[in-house]
């Protein structure tokens, strides 16, 4: 039966939705794909439910190519496993939670590592049980602060995880591989482009993860690239240390007197006015900033500390979050507020600095103000700085890393900037934006471990089981593709994943036409493909055409004027060519328009029957 | 790809689940279809899901057939239509409720038919968009007080619920009729037996419905039936009243002292010993008992009120639920409470009556009592009572209906039992039990009036639009079909619905074995088989047989001793037979029995690749 747009339910809307900014959001809407009930979450019209159901059969198939087995977990989950893992507490405000009417505790699953884990401890026990991969194609949610964006960023959305388990660091690594290459293939015969980013584990924990990103000035992330290669999400980049220097030369560390200096640009003037360095002016990059944070610990403690980094560079404490360098993996790093400063008389507002000499730190956990001391790894032996004195009015010049002052340790949590250099080597750092659309994960023993998932090995021993855990945004991988392939006047949709496979306009007021429009679409059927049939006896050409267009099948059959002259008009929305056929022709040549679509991924038709 | 047994993530388990009672939620359990994640709650297993996966296809095909529209809303959902409906309230505990992190309230939907009101009036909104037919199959959530028997009653659940969109009542017959088709189609081809039983519409409201029921012992609903054909939810049964009797040679209505009649029998011999009837003896039938029941009605109201009904009879409070006759659709009825009782002096409890003739009554809107009064059918003009006096200690007797007191209408609040007469006339009614496995209602307005779905009629005049709503127990009915098709020893799913085509078992140490069954498995998928070999190369003989008799897939095809000869043995679980077949024809034996399976509901294995 041919999908007709007289009884389909789809109407083509002329208006954005009110809150619309990107082009795949507008669209989706405009061509009645999806319809918002709330922020963020959203219903599947018809249309829409079509074109992601071939987003899941190309999902499903690589998954399971890759060796996945299909189940699926229940949305609605009884709290305990996560508030084992730590993560009750650890997703905060990103959890929808709920009570039962025995007020028990419940959540609406944000992902599913833990309740994954507890199902193979259920079932397997043994190493002859390993390796396992399992996935589902499921809805989560997540409480997002500001869902945005339509399907980008909702509070419901589709995705397919899975879940790898193995017995050690080897088995982890094929597995992760393997999953890892199932993505590629993914994204390739989603026609989605792609670059794959080193990431930061997170909230998630584990022990190395990269991103799959559609680069678009629309996404929310920012990542680097070089033109050696490189490609990093932003948190996940390291900073490359200067080499040390020699101290010798430099002056004895002195504190002077800098009033009117509430900037760093202040600062800097008073100090090539005051204080002019014998080789070349003081700059931004030569003073030292200290910023007093937060951390939240996994188990809930929160330490007040400091981080110092060139005053030239913003803090950017997501890159400090999830790095695994303030103790533990699940951490939240904020500017500390005015209760925690409030306990700490010791800091001088303004004019924080980690002391004058060795011998009588300030910062640092052996130093006077008790506070960890993590630096900027810029901030390298024998490096000369400006920095504040721990007295009002008052600066520190000529303070030496390593002669005068030491830290606990380093930390990424300045910003990254363009041209900066990339760890490996290859060149000057570029910034792009991009969305997330996978992620592949080594999550290590951290849940095995919380929730006692172990298997005996060929000697009977128990070992805890290593585990990766693998993502796509399902739909929101959807609104990528209409990012990806759209114009001013609607969808593009790649051949091989459109609603239907051809979409037939009759067009004009004689009843051949419609006889025609019909005999086509019966015969196109008898040959398999999936037919949308412009059947509306009294729209005009013009909200037909502009509702194909809108509507994005790329293979459209016009049949209307030319017909008196025995040809229908064949479209390429893809391309934008056109051509008549002799209608006796048609048939044919809209198969070979249809199945040329499919093969540019390497698809037919059939593939898509499962 | 065959599913192999010695990877495939199944294992089969020899004990019950603590709380399980019936064979289908013991039998899904052990053959690893399913696993419990909570109270109610389940996650799919990969066997499990592929027979899910082939109910939904029937589901959809024949939905689709009936001309309805698959969309899929979300499962979290704003309050505010449920509010607007009445049903945030009507539904109680039965809702999961939660709030988002703005404290907006939001409810998983336990039914959609606000939300598909709301969507048609957001995009539809004239006559010629109509008649229009949407359904989904998606998860459902119920809070309910006690979720049992595995997948029979679940908290959380998979339904396929259809909502058909009418100009008038004739539109919504034809609607109703074609979906109603539909389900018998449906049921038909699942192989599932059932009957259709006219139900009450309870808290959906409406004007008409019946419902699919699965007869089986384990069914939490009671139905009847009549050998002439009638059937209907005990609900739904309306009493049939006894025709009015002359009270002519009745003699006065007059009061007397009863002491020690605590219960009705002490009473109906108290009557016969103190005051013997004339023509026969008083029986338990004879006497009328008045019961006080506390009202919810839509509105949130609480009344308090008194039925009356023989006292042979049990009363049966969810009979007077949704019928309409309290005043509304959606109402609960529950016996008062000791907090209304408090508020009534007036009633003597044990002694309560209407009062002794019709210049003083005690009960009805007109008596000295206040409430409402309403009878059983039974309670017909002229037909004589004993019943209480509204003193202690004391009985009316020879209380005449019509000439000593009256009511302000009938109620169905008295038990139905076996040998009652049906309504329709057909005979004695039987009373059995059965599985609730679809519903089909006459929603009419009450929704469109509520949420202002109109449209536009052929002169421009606004009308409100005609609902019905059409429900499918998707997961239920899988448990249904295990129920039906099981023994002692496991599941034995009809062909078409098994979770694989057949099942290969290789038993014995012969590396030929392993390889015949190979290549037989390789044979069977050229010919578009679905395989599940088990070549667990370690596994005894018996495991594996007790393994293929519990997963139930009916086709068995064992490798193992016969091959010295040539032979392999195919069995069929569904009939019990086997038969030695030689290895070359092993594989036309294997297709031929498959596709009979299939050709039993009129389908091919083909109508499974959609």
């Amino acid at each position: 039966m041919p999908l007709r747009m007289s009884s389909l339910f789809v109407r083509s809307l002329k208006e954005d939705p009110a809150d619309a900014e990107v082009a795949s959001h507008k669209l989706l809407h405009r061509a009645g794909y999806i319809r918002r009930s709330a922020p963020g979450i959203y219903t599947w019209l018809p249309l829409g439910l079509a074109v992601l159901r071939r987003i899941e059969t190309v999902v499903r198939q690589e998954i399971e190519r890759a060796g996945s087995q299909e189940v699926h977990f229940p949305a609605l989950l009884p709290a305990e496993p996560y508030k084992a893992s730590g993560r009750w507490e650890a997703f905060g405000d990103l959890l929808f939670e709920l009570k039962d009417r025995r007020e028990g505790d419940y959540l609406l699953a944000p992902t599913h590592e833990e309740v994954f884990t507890l199902l193979v401890k259920d079932l397997y026990g043994s190493y002859k049980d390993l390796p396992l991969s399992l996935y589902q194609i499921q809805t989560k949610y997540r409480d997002e602060a500001r869902p945005r964006a339509g399907l980008l960023r909702g509070r419901e959305f589709i995705m397919k995880d899975a879940y790898s388990f193995d017995l050690d660091d080897e088995g982890l690594d094929a597995s992760y591989h393997a999953m890892r290459e199932a993505y590629v293939r993914i994204y390739d015969r989603l026609r989605l482009p792609y670059v794959i980013v080193e990431a930061t584990p997170g909230a998630m924990g584990g022990a190395g993860t990269e991103e799959f990103l559609y680069p678009s000035a629309v996404g929310e992330d920012t990542y680097v690239r070089t033109a050696g290669g490189y490609a990093a999400n932003v948190e996940a980049v390291t900073t490359v240390a200067p080499e040390p220097v020699a101290w010798t030369d430099t002056p004895q560390a002195h504190i002077e007197p800098t009033p009117d200096t509430p900037t760093i640009a202040t600062l800097v003037d008073a100090a090539n006015a005051q204080q002019p360095r014998e080789d070349r002016p003081w700059t931004a990059a030569d003073t030292l900033k200290n910023v007093v944070v937060a951390v939240t610990h996994a188990n809930g403690e929160r330490e007040v500390m400091v981080i110092g980094l060139p005053g030239d560079r913003d803090v950017d404490l997501d890159r400090a979050e999830g790095t695994g360098r303030l103790g533990d993996g699940e951490i939240a790093v904020e500017p500390a507020t005015e209760a925690d400063l409030a306990g700490l008389p010791q800091l001088v507002k303004g004019y924080i600095g980690p002391g004058i000499s060795l011998e009588e730190p300030f910062l640092g956990l052996e130093g006077a103000s008790g506070l960890r001391y993590l630096v900027d790894p810029r901030i390298a032996d024998g490096t000369r700085w400006v920095t504040g004195a721990n007295q009002h009015g008052h600066h520190v010049f000529d303070l030496v890393f390593g002669r005068d002052f030491v830290a606990d340790g380093t930390i990424e949590a300045s910003e990254i900037r363009p041209g900066d250099e990339a760890p490996d080597g290859s060149g000057p750092l570029e910034l792009a934006r991009g969305v997330e659309i996978g992620q592949v994960f080594k999550l290590g023993r951290k849940y095995a471990e919380a929730l006692g998932l172990t298997v005996l090995d060929e000697n009977g021993k128990s070992r805890v089981v290593t585990m990766g855990s693998y993502g796509v945004g399902v739909s929101r991988v959807m609104a990528c593709i209409a990012e990806e392939y759209h114009d001013d006047r609607g969808l593009i949709w790649p051949q091989h994943l459109a609603p239907a496979d051809v979409h037939i306009v009759a067009t004009g007021k004689d009843a051949s036409i419609f006889e025609t429009a019909e005999a086509l679409t019966a015969e196109l059927e008898t040959r398999g493909l999936r037919v949308l049939l412009d059947d509306r006896p009294k729209t005009s050409p013009g909200v037909k055409f502009g509702d194909a267009e809108l509507l994005g099948i790329p293979t459209v059959l016009v049949v209307g004027r030319g017909l008196k002259d025995g040809n229908v008009e064949l479209r390429n929305r893809a391309d934008g060519t056109s051509a008549d056929v002799a209608v006796a022709d048609a048939v044919a040549a809209v198969v070979d328009q249809v199945d040329a679509g499919y093969a540019l991924v390497g698809d037919s038709r059939t593939t898509y029957l499962v």
